[in-house]
């Protein structure tokens, strides 16, 4: 899955780059776009009565996203198990890798309580496990 | 009512001010400070029931903020109806005025809909009448 | 001028609806598409020694918006003149009016002194005059 | 080092939880007043022409923060080389460890170069190195 977007000047700071929070909001764009393309969207997910919090989140920042940079988002799922969904994502610029990173996520109900994913669900989801690109 | 923090990194942006959304999350501070100090926190507020979601809102900067600067919000209740509250702020620095605005916004309950506030619940808020500072 | 994007899971808030201060953050996401296709993008404009500081903003909230929703926001300028630029704002979904707005700028230079655009800036700008759609 | 600060409404998202990229922001404030508490504020960095970008991030979500929640952020620095710093945080609420995390910064020049910290510079970092709390 690949996400296209320009930087917002919004998500610049003082040092005129990318402020290194706002990649994680773009991870969640990416899985937001993934999950939609794979027939689950977000918000179904969020009727069905789960949520998917994050428990981890890394990130590696390689060189700095600018204002207007046209930047893509290259994610995939890693690994997915009925109590745990790891993802994994690239930020690009032209080919060029600026940062890339993973989050898990456990899949909770209403009541925040970790439930797992029925077989059912996980079948859909496994349509998600895509390599980078 | 008085707010102080100072702006944080995030709130900047590449022309080393504080972007000029943040503005209106630190109206929400002022706001949510003003509620707690009158005895009706907003999540008091939600567990009645209500929501007090924005209708219009006003700003005009005069004076940038940056980074690291100590910043004061002072903000007062301008007018209150049952079905509608104006708030206004203004943003100084060591006393130099940065930006003023105003926000309107109307009690609904939680299906969306307008809800006044209940006469009891009226003099309570009525006690947030305060002139700015 | 027409931006279309996805509201962001980062965008809303426990209300469950898109955060006041973002509308703000769309409108200049929607100014930097307008300049980009006017020819002058916004990085050509600061590189040439101007910025564009807000003086004033003004925002209605009609309806709220919703994470995943498709929204689209219009965006054109009202006025133009050597030392003030106002732009107009309409955010849409589904051809609903979700909020409007408008936001007035004063051009400067590196110094923060206002700055005003010459007669041939002046000439492309107005290239942007576009009505709302 | 302790910072002290409420959840803000900007800060949460639909699920009623503060948002997941906000935990860096609050990071970063961390480190702000690390630095300002060690007489060698960040605005006063910057002006001996040096920038402290990231290059790694990593946080652990334990338990969710929510909207006027007192939080407070415990950081330290965990490493401090001439090319490198590591900080450690944990944000906390009533003594309860809500999530931990770490970063590692580089220093870089205005030109965006590495650029070693001075001994005397060291010397001064090295009053920052305290203990979690």
């Amino acid at each position: 899955m690949r996400t296209c977007f320009r930087v917002r000047y919004a998500e610049t700071d003082q040092m005129g780059m990318a402020y290194y929070a706002g990649y994680l909001v773009w991870f969640e764009v990416l899985r937001g776009d993934l999950m939609r393309a794979a027939g689950t969207p977000y918000p179904w997910f969020e009727e069905q009565g789960y949520m998917l919090p994050i428990v981890e989140a890394h990130i590696r920042y390689m060189s700095p996203a600018r204002y207007d940079d046209a930047v893509e988002v290259v994610g995939w799922i890693e690994e997915l198990k009925s109590r745990k969904v790891r993802f994994a994502y690239r930020v690009e610029r032209l080919g060029e890798i600026l940062a890339d990173g993973w989050t898990i996520h456990i899949p909770v109900g209403r009541d925040g309580r970790p439930r797992g994913f029925s077989q059912e669900l996980l079948g859909r989801l496994e349509t998600w496990i895509l390599g980078p690109g």
